[in-house]
């Protein structure tokens, strides 16, 4: 067998060079006579690989100094539940945009927590678009404004076509990036905080970075446990307890690959390429295939659509599969077809796919 | 270069051919034609990587139906905070048993949920020995009663020689078998709880198991986001968001190394063993090495001991890592030195560990 194009929308496809080097190294890492997963976090060669993955993400992202980076375990998910308990006093209001199926478990995570405002929400419409921020109903004093950057089951993407997110003033915006970072450059100065699960954008399962401003770590939050305490995360280097350190290693092999082909200037421009392919290959199948979001917030990560016949999209899947285009299916949520092209997916890869498009409609269509 | 006897305290040791066979498979597995860390959590590639690791582990420590098998991020620290949220009502008695450091963490994650009650603890003492059962103030009306089975700094475990843990009737059991699951056999029902960060005797780092009476994830617990739901988590098999699926996978490959070993008894036989050679160098060095822990907890996974020349520490650790012996330095909250030797540790590895003491001692003695 061979590797073949992996679209999957996470995990996904890490870049190959990087899953050679972990496997050239995984008994023996340097001289440490034992592999990085069987050494102490707090060892001087473990803390060697950790401060050069957060020195990587910093220059990969133009992270500002006052803004503190964290690795943690736990997904995203988890993420959501603890935005609030850090940064909001018990019941106080934080607003939600809702984009999509993320934004609605990011809205459910903190019920217990906040009193929390949808201030604009596209589920009427099916999440094919998303309200303008005119129209969005912000409350007063909210502890945080919380938008997901992208979609990943509903391909629904903030995008500079839609407009700019709007200015804050003093409420701190909240951004779950897990499916989009380190696709284009990112100005983490107009967030109070970034999240991202690492598995789609920035390689590995199993571990979750965070961004945060440090002032805001000096709020006082919710009582909880010290576990779910950022600020204590911070004081101790993202190691109040064992991290998930084999994931963080795999998460720095990532970023110098990353930097080394170029950084995000150049991912956007693969992104931007890798995403007119395919919404092309769609646009132009004349119906055939289908995608319904508005074109000005179009995802360029996750590309959802379906068969004009849907009753073909079993074999649109099984004969992608024998044609090396995997883990095409679409999230159950919505079914149909997916491609999730992140920075790991290389541009051939989407043509191949957009060839199979094209190929798979002149014999079915 | 070459691998050698690695006696971290976790993340720790992995057996060999677990190393291996990950990294022959690392880029494709199976003939899934991609690495098993780039492949959706719910592909049925993953699906079968994550039941086979369940009913394996299942079988290694004979947990019964009525419990419920958990794999779960993040370490054992947000399992501590987690029980008290899903197990007790708000500001309801929990009872603790503090034997170590890690004891004392457990205790710190709960004071914002519950009253939390120290029944019994070794600190006056410097946590040298655990209070027999019979001293220990209980609760009435406890939620829980918490015991860390076995301390990874302090070097004290329950064991048979101690007495039994007590019958605590409709109060459940919930101990931390972090650092000596599955180096024997456990009777799971016993407990109403068991919880374990992986990287000790269960191999890799990044994904801790939590093994739960079925009957006490119906218990309401306390307002929580949903991710800190045991219940959510376990009706929807631990994929309620994106489990450390690689980490998950690197378990299973040691959960089917130790069942090929002969399971928890051979690991017993080998554990006595191996405690029993290094305790022997200890205790017959005439004082030149000291372990303090009173003689019927002494942990047959991690050996913490001193030097009766504290100067000569430090060469003691540097030469021991010439001598292909690593990661010998004592935690930073005891010093001096700890021997972790847990299920990968072979006992020729303990055997070459005794031999350097002896020569050591011989030297500088």
């Amino acid at each position: 067998m061979s590797r073949a194009y992996n679209f999957a929308a996470g995990p996904a496809a890490l870049p190959e060079p990087v899953l050679r080097q972990a496997q050239a190294e995984l008994l023996e890492w340097g001289d440490a006579r034992a592999s990085i997963a069987e050494i102490s976090h707090r060892s001087p060669e473990f803390m060697r690989v950790a401060a050069e993955a957060e020195a990587d993400l910093r220059r990969l992202l133009s992270i500002p100094d006052d803004y503190a980076v964290l690795f943690l375990a736990g997904g995203a998910t988890t993420q959501q539940a603890l935005v609030a308990l850090n940064f909001a006093a018990p019941g106080q209001a934080a607003d939600y945009v809702v984009s999509g199926h993320w934004g609605k478990v990011a809205l459910k995570q903190v019920q217990a927590y906040v009193d929390a405002n949808v201030a604009a929400s596209g589920e009427a419409d099916g999440f094919r678009d998303i309200p303008p921020a005119s129209q969005w109903r912000l409350s007063k004093d909210a502890a945080y404004l919380h938008v997901t950057a992208n979609e990943t089951i509903h391909g629904v993407e903030f995008r500079p076509e839609w407009g700019a997110l709007p200015e804050t003033g003093d409420v701190p915006l909240f951004a779950d990036f897990s499916s989009s970072i380190a696709s284009e450059p990112l100005d983490v100065s107009k967030f109070g905080l970034v999240y991202a699960g690492a598995q789609k954008n920035l390689g590995p399962v199993g571990v979750t970075v965070v961004i945060v401003r440090r002032d805001l770590l000096e709020r006082a939050g919710q009582p909880r446990a010290d576990i779910f305490n950022y600020a204590s995360h911070a004081k101790a280097g993202s190691m109040l307890n064992t991290p998930p350190s084999y994931n963080w290693y795999l998460a720095g092999l990532v970023f110098k690959w990353m930097l080394a082909e170029g950084g995000v200037v150049e991912f956007a421009r693969r992104s931007a390429e890798k995403a007119r392919l395919l919404y092309a290959a769609i646009d132009g199948s004349g119906g055939f295939y289908r995608n319904e979001v508005a074109s000005n917030v179009r995802s360029r990560m996750n590309v959802p659509f379906f068969l004009q016949d849907d009753a073909l999209t079993a074999a649109f899947l099984a004969e992608a599969k024998e044609a090396g285009l995997l883990a095409l299916k679409g999230h159950r949520v919505l079914g149909g077809v997916r491609a999730s092209i992140y920075n790991a997916m290389p541009v051939e890869g989407v043509r191949a796919l957009a060839g199979f498009m094209h190929e798979f409609q002149q014999r079915r269509g």
